[in-house]
């Protein structure tokens, strides 16, 4: 059973020119699921990992079980609005304008050890805003996940001196 | 261990006058994570379910980890504009004005049996919404499943003849 079979290509989604990576029809295959999902988890059981921080919204989709199976806790990073209580903020680029991401100020603190999970690394820049998140409240990110990466959008340049692991390369 | 003691009240949001229940200090804690994933997850094994709805974004959360529990697959309901493919869409009543949830098109068909997660039922608008979605696929739902119910809004009436789950009452 090959995950890459059960990725879709998308031309022109969500802006001309683009051609989106569709996780949909891996997540409702069961065995693809599993699989795609055991794939994080055989990599990072055993290491010492409090919590697996996803971003909004496919990051969750992926995050949640691996925390389930390694027995970490979950903490999401969300857009804008979404968290009720005290958060911080770090702003992105994005082609045009800029947006943002945010994180409970209680969500970690000082030597919490943690993975940031999401399902595409492209340029980078989610994922190195929430990594300024989390220096902000102190913990220590122990590695980026991504199932796929999009290489030629360098996207490993944008987060120097941890580690990056990505399963897909396209 | 107790899960309601990790949910957490938070008062006028997202709106005044609105009581928010708060699962974050839950999904952050490992241990009150995994209880509360297994919860689902002993409800639900062994039945004949093939897949898990989650409702955008808490039942991503929940839900994700809840089919890798089960070995089912996972299918995102999501706000509009998120998905690529070919959608259905339903609309729902908010205080003022409505929304809508969307699913893919070749999410689900006759005879799939699955369960509909969210974190919460409140007046049961999204998830008739996502039932109607699901029932325009030829789905089967087995049974809906929430973490917390606040009965006095009674959703419980929205979701007629099917299966109601909660673990935690207010």
């Amino acid at each position: 059973m090959s995950i890459e079979s059960l990725i879709r290509a998308i031309p022109d989604f969500p802006l001309p020119g683009i051609l989106f990576r569709d996780i949909t029809p891996l997540l409702k295959d069961a065995r693809g699921f599993r699989a795609a999902i055991d794939l994080f988890v055989d990599r990072y059981k055993g290491r010492d990992i409090g919590h697996v921080v996803g971003i909004e919204a496919r990051g969750y989709m992926l995050g949640a079980p691996l925390a389930y199976g390694i027995g970490a806790g979950f903490i999401p990073v969300r857009k804008p609005g979404k968290l009720p209580y005290s958060k911080l903020s770090e702003s992105y680029a994005l082609e045009y304008g800029t947006n943002s991401l945010e994180i409970h100020a209680d969500a970690l603190g000082d030597g919490d050890r943690v993975i940031v999970i999401d399902d595409l690394l492209a340029t980078g820049g989610t994922a190195a805003a929430t990594r300024r998140l989390l220096e902000r409240l102190g913990a220590t990110i122990e590695s980026f996940a991504f199932l796929i990466e999009l290489e030629a959008l360098k996207g490993r340049d944008a987060l120097p001196d941890v580690e990056v692991v990505s399963f897909i390369k396209y």
